[in-house]
């Protein structure tokens, strides 16, 4: 059979997650995403990825030590990150410049790779963001949790309870979603039985393309040029005529609601009456409320529901994140699916290699050109 | 349909090789590896993927300049590979630290991308090979062909014609090969519309995996471990009784003889009629023999030729390559099929994205687990 986009095809079983875009529901190793994701701490999804359930307290305790341990980053790795910032790299070109290096002086092993990539990819992102701006890395903190080591690494500064519960539930939520393109490439690499590091640093690659990782900016920009609630409708308006992409509505998959939208939403909802400016918050649901009351009118045959770029967005911006770390950050969480999926594919053991169509010439002779030597 | 690696599904349509198994067939781009491969130069070959067709004498002039100019390292490439040379790291792992350094200082676009991993692979593996033992990289030289300088690279004196002709014979013969899982893998990557230094490092990632890239050593290994063409028949034997597999013969997908085994066992039986010692030449003609005889008596009814994977130990080693060089070399080569699928897939703009079967638990339910807050 030929599928140019594999959309029909099911390259893998998997005990990770499950997309079930007819019933809009997402499962993470048996729990639904609106359940586990609000509630959990990044450790507890990362210890359920990786060992297919929840850990006991004291397995928890010690798998949360193991992870902190590996955020400090190798000097070489540093030393690539201020290379990459003094040629102002993207933050998603720097993470896959330094994610190769988290071999350096280790053996490889697949859960050892695979827990390393965990605890330092967010050291990664928060360094290069602080060298990018003419800061020095903050120091690594292991007596912080993940989500708020993070933050911590980014700002220099412990972050609120709510702000490191906020980043949490996104992390959480983003952690896995099926074979999407990135992580079908980590495990079509370790399919070859590669090391982890490799299969998670194509992944990076794969992330950063506007295809995959890159919507989230967009969805915001949209909001925040629209500016005031009064403009949203002859903008949207003016956009739909014009046969524009609404950011931020619409997913590939879901043909009902997104459920990792309903659990940013509340996230956001309950992050924004916390004590912070609510004012971008009130005018994107304003700009929410008419987009999909105009996509209605101007597509009323088609379910075109608020997708996830857009609260990621809302939640994210709101926490204080710049939108150039949005896909960073994304893949913060995201490589907690990739090491788990690698470590699946690992214990699979078969090698992914499909076949292709050949639709050029045959026959063709070769003679040599007449040039001058060289 | 399910299909955990994808054997019978056709993921892409491609003008730049045809895999024919069943008749043992090879095509680049509209010519017979054999050929193409022994009489073309590399620079000849890599217009042909890239372009579609082979240069006139004055395009390829300007299309070698062009390569040329790319081998030259960034400065922090470099810098990592030395890192990479101090932690001992394996060629295919400093391969896959310095090629997402190549974006360093330049804008990403495709074809740029492209150009300037072929032109750079050849230097990162030969910089690096010095400095793991200790020397100080060699100049780069423009004025060089691709394969002759790789081997400048790696020795840091000119090679002969012959030695030179054999590795660019090699390289021609690797470049390309339908939808192998390193190629794979970076079409995957790009299908987001990623950056193409990012989709290559994914493949060399891929590459390194054993049951892909990792064949060639081995192979010769069996030759030399025997030593004797006396041994051969006990030795063979002993391994056969034993169920082991014989590296160097077989391949997953030819069902009859490798073209490219026969490209590369007449590049041999010609580099090594040249002024060059010819005892293992010698040795590993009568192991194969042996090999070939002794098979076809284990195992009648299924033909085991002799593939790739023997006649590339054979004639990289005659070239002086020793077995840790020979997937970097291999990558050498197919970095022009990875970067002309790169291209392709980029036009062809569709999104990579399979299904996956979930066969995990469903509708389990979290509680917070009591710990020591952290």
């Amino acid at each position: 059979m030929t599928s140019n986009g594999l959309d029909d095809v099911i390259a893998a079983s998997t005990r990770l997650s499950h997309v079930d875009g007819e019933a809009g529901r997402l499962t993470i190793a048996g729990y639904a995403v609106e359940e586990l994701a609000p509630s959990a701490t990044f450790e507890e999804v990362a210890y359920l990825l990786l060992h297919g359930r929840l850990p006991e307290p004291n397995e928890l305790v010690r798998f949360s030590r193991d992870v902190a341990t590996r955020r400090a980053l190798p000097r070489a790795a540093v030393n690539v990150l201020r290379e990459a910032a003094a040629a102002h790299s993207a933050p998603m070109d720097a993470l896959r410049m330094a994610a190769p290096l988290l071999t350096l002086g280790r053996v490889a092993d697949p859960v050892e790779d695979a827990m390393t990539a965990i605890g330092a990819f967010s050291t990664i992102v928060g360094v290069y963001w602080r060298l990018l701006h003419g800061e020095e890395p903050s120091c690594v903190r292991t007596d912080l949790g993940h989500a708020a080591h993070y933050l911590h690494q980014l700002w220099g500064v412990e972050p609120s309870a709510e702000r490191a519960r906020a980043v949490e539930t996104y992390l959480n939520t983003v952690c896995d979603h099926g074979l999407n393109a990135s992580t079908f490439a980590a495990r079509v690499i370790v399919s070859t039985q590669s090391d982890v590091i490799s299969a998670i640093t194509g992944a990076v690659g794969a992330l950063k393309g506007p295809l995959h990782g890159g919507a989230p900016g967009p969805a915001l920009d949209m909001v925040l040029e629209i500016g005031r609630p009064e403009r949203a409708e002859p903008v949207i308006r003016a956009m739909l005529e014009r046969g524009e992409r609404l950011m931020g509505f619409g997913h590939r998959v879901y043909r009902v609601r997104d459920p990792r939208a309903d659990v940013l939403a509340a996230a956001a909802e309950r992050f924004y009456a916390s004590d912070v400016d609510r004012s971008t918050y009130e005018l994107a649901r304003q700009v929410e409320a008419t987009a999909l009351r105009l996509l209605r009118e101007h597509k009323p045959d088609r379910r075109l529901d608020t997708n996830v770029e857009f609260y990621t967005a809302l939640l994210l911006h709101g926490i204080g994140l710049p939108t150039e770390l949005f896909t960073p950050t994304f893949a913060v969480g995201r490589v907690l699916g990739w090491s788990a999926h690698c470590l699946e594919q690992l214990r699979d053991g078969r090698l992914i290699r499909p076949q292709s169509a050949y639709v050029g010439p045959t026959d063709l002779h070769y003679e040599s050109p007449v040039i001058p030597s060289r």
